[in-house]
């Protein structure tokens, strides 16, 4: 059973937005078993929808379209849609209803704009839409498959998803499992791990495949089975990624999206040990990352963005006449501000960042991207340097990911 | 002059990662004058790349493709393309060379793998990668157009992009201009703001597309010319941009990537005023918004991340019996986070929020989602709660927003 996934809109192809519902609508489907054999963004044009839309239909078994339903002008995807399956448009009294009833909710007047959008093909299936004010439709295709069209927006979208089409399509189909499991490698560069890894590689039945996706200081190793029962697919996984820990235990961050900052969370917790960070250029992304995992306050003791020189002297007793001497972005600035948040916040330990994010302010001696970065611990404290490349972006999030990878290092040290 | 956008990776077709190459190298040949007519995804199988590759090359004038070029066996991008260009495979001496020298400085050995990188049909204009170990192919296609293969590290795509094809196909085509130009709303539903504007609408020269993207709370409206002579269209968007400031006015945030809080930063920097944050359930994701700007260095004095009661206590002043009283998400301990920020860093205004990011910590009276939000300014402070959603990653992103939101009406007001 394979599937086509198509966006519409122009913002797409100039670049405008990133796409991220044909990423979690290529997610559900994999996980009913149905394999996305292609992810298709076209134009709003009637022209391109019709022959996308029709090629899609004539090769696979089930299309899903999204984007394109709003009620503006630039809007043209059910009146096309119509065209393609040779229908007349209806009117939905129950989904004008629903459509007036959400605008009264929010205190938004009911408008022409809004009726149109319960204007609907004669010969689609509608799919209620109860948090948004356009529909989705399910469209029966000639060989028997399915064509269904949902509103761009995310949430409207995995709503629909959700709670309609994934039951339809399970009710409807006979699926085949497809198992996904991914394993988290860290410092250890592709090829090298390719090599380390190889006879274990070849090993492999033939029935699982592995794929490589590298990311700085990180390569993932995903295993994929197909059309195998799920049960005996994951034991096998799990065996295979047994194997892989003989050969790379230090080196495994985790499964699926793990990333260092939940394997330091896990140390905290199951340690009982309190964290603080003082930010200087990484502005709380170091704070945000821990914070977005969900149990942080039982360890996040504080954060301070201590941005301004008043502030590091403050709020977190750096002295100021280091600063005048050294410099903000200095060893011994990074060092006063880990042990000064340390304090202050009452934890274990403490990290900090201080350099130059740009575009401005960098010198011939600190260029932009120098970072200091400190870590302050129950038995004392260091710093180390490093550039951070050259892109304000860039910067912030590499010195975070150092900084937390530090971290982790230290308390690895620690536990053993 | 039209292209394809095509990526290639199992990775995009299960859904493991977001593609954001496409979306840049969209941006990059619309600046151009180059069409991106469609944008295909497609997984690492011969057959579907053969069939991709020559199908798009013979549509369309030029064909960027991207992924599959890693060490690894399941990459196999060149390969298929040396057969679709019906080529042996060459070993090219001074990209092995090249290799070796980047890794050495990385410190990693040389190993057959990376050998194998610089294997490539002998067909193609190899594109020098100077950032990383997997060249850029450029083919001449049969109908006289370019098929380019471009790994997929994004940094590495971008660098050859903007250094390498980018002019080669200034140089070989003559383009016309594409312009686009995009106005922020806020405030106003996307149905309300269409027929507010309809007459404007309807009044557009036919050369002037226009698209309308909505988002929470903002409705983007993006202007679009094509084929039109770059300066005269620009004007003629000016021209347009400015009636619509006549109409909404009031609602417009900005133009193109324009944000609340960049707002904030130019009112800020304008009027010389410093501003603090603090943060407990947000967990340091106002303060990285506002550090993310270039010369937030200006007016951002401090954040703090009090994530723990203490920290609320220690750092800012809350008093511990109001968070005995009142709970540590309450309107009280909101008014004192903002207000204790504000004097120890030293700012003229202040926001904080408190509230609880979940999954656990709810209760019926304070459910998950439930978030207070303090505003203190020079001449007072005032709170307010706002139910922002039920999943953590949506409460922090709401709740930031409601919070930068809240405090630019307060500058706005004040600059009255």
């Amino acid at each position: 059973m394979k599937a086509s996934i198509i966006t519409i809109g122009d913002e797409i192809l100039i670049g405008q937005i990133v796409d991220t519902n044909s990423v979690s609508i290529a997610r559900k489907l994999n996980s009913i078993g149905i394999i996305v054999a292609e992810k298709l963004s076209i134009g709003d044009s009637a022209e391109a929808i019709t022959t996308t839309l029709s090629e899609a239909m004539a090769k696979h078994d089930v299309v899903i379209v999204t984007g394109g339903l709003g009620p503006t002008k630039d809007d043209i995807t059910k009146f096309t849609l119509a065209k393609i399956f040779n229908c007349d448009m209806r009117y939905d009294e129950r989904e004008a209803e629903h459509i007036c009833q959400l605008l009264a909710r929010r205190g938004i007047a009911f408008t022409e704009l809004n009726r149109s959008q319960a204007l609907l093909p004669e010969c689609c299936t509608t799919l209620h839409n109860a948090h948004g004010t356009a529909p989705g439709m399910w469209f029966d295709t000639p060989k028997g498959g399915a064509l269904v069209s949902l509103p761009g927006v995310p949430f409207e979208m995995e709503h629909l998803m959700d709670d309609i089409v994934i039951p339809r399509l399970k009710a409807r189909y006979e699926l085949h499992d497809i198992v996904h499991r991914t394993l988290i490698t860290r410092g250890i560069p592709e090829s090298i791990l390719a090599e380390r890894i190889s006879a274990w590689e070849d090993a492999l039945p033939d029935y699982l495949h592995l794929a490589y996706l590298p990311a700085p200081n990180i390569v993932r190793l995903r295993l994929s089975a197909y059309d195998i029962e799920r049960e005996s697919a994951e034991r096998e996984i799990e065996r295979q990624f047994d194997l892989l820990h003989n050969l790379i235990g230090d080196n495994i961050v985790g499964f699926e999206g793990a990333t260092v900052e939940q394997l330091v969370h896990d140390i905290l917790c199951e340690r009982g040990l309190k964290l603080a960070v003082a930010e200087s250029c990484t502005g709380g992304t170091i704070a945000s990352r821990f914070t977005a995992i969900p149990g942080a306050s039982q360890y996040f003791m504080a954060g301070v963005v201590s941005y301004s020189n008043e502030s590091k002297c403050d709020l977190l007793g750096v002295r100021p006449e280091d600063i005048e001497r050294y410099g903000a972005v200095s060893e011994s600035v990074a060092l006063q501000m880990a042990e000064g948040v340390r304090r202050v916040a009452k934890a274990d330990y403490a990290i900090a960042t201080t350099g130059i994010a740009g575009p401005a302010g960098g010198s011939a001696e600190k260029p932009v991207g120098t970072v200091w970065m400190a870590i302050a611990t129950p038995s004392g404290s260091r710093a180390v340097m490093r550039n951070s490349g050259t892109d304000r972006s860039q910067i912030i999030n590499r010195a975070s990911a150092y900084a937390i990878e530090m971290l982790y290092e230290e308390l690895r040290k620690g536990g053993k």
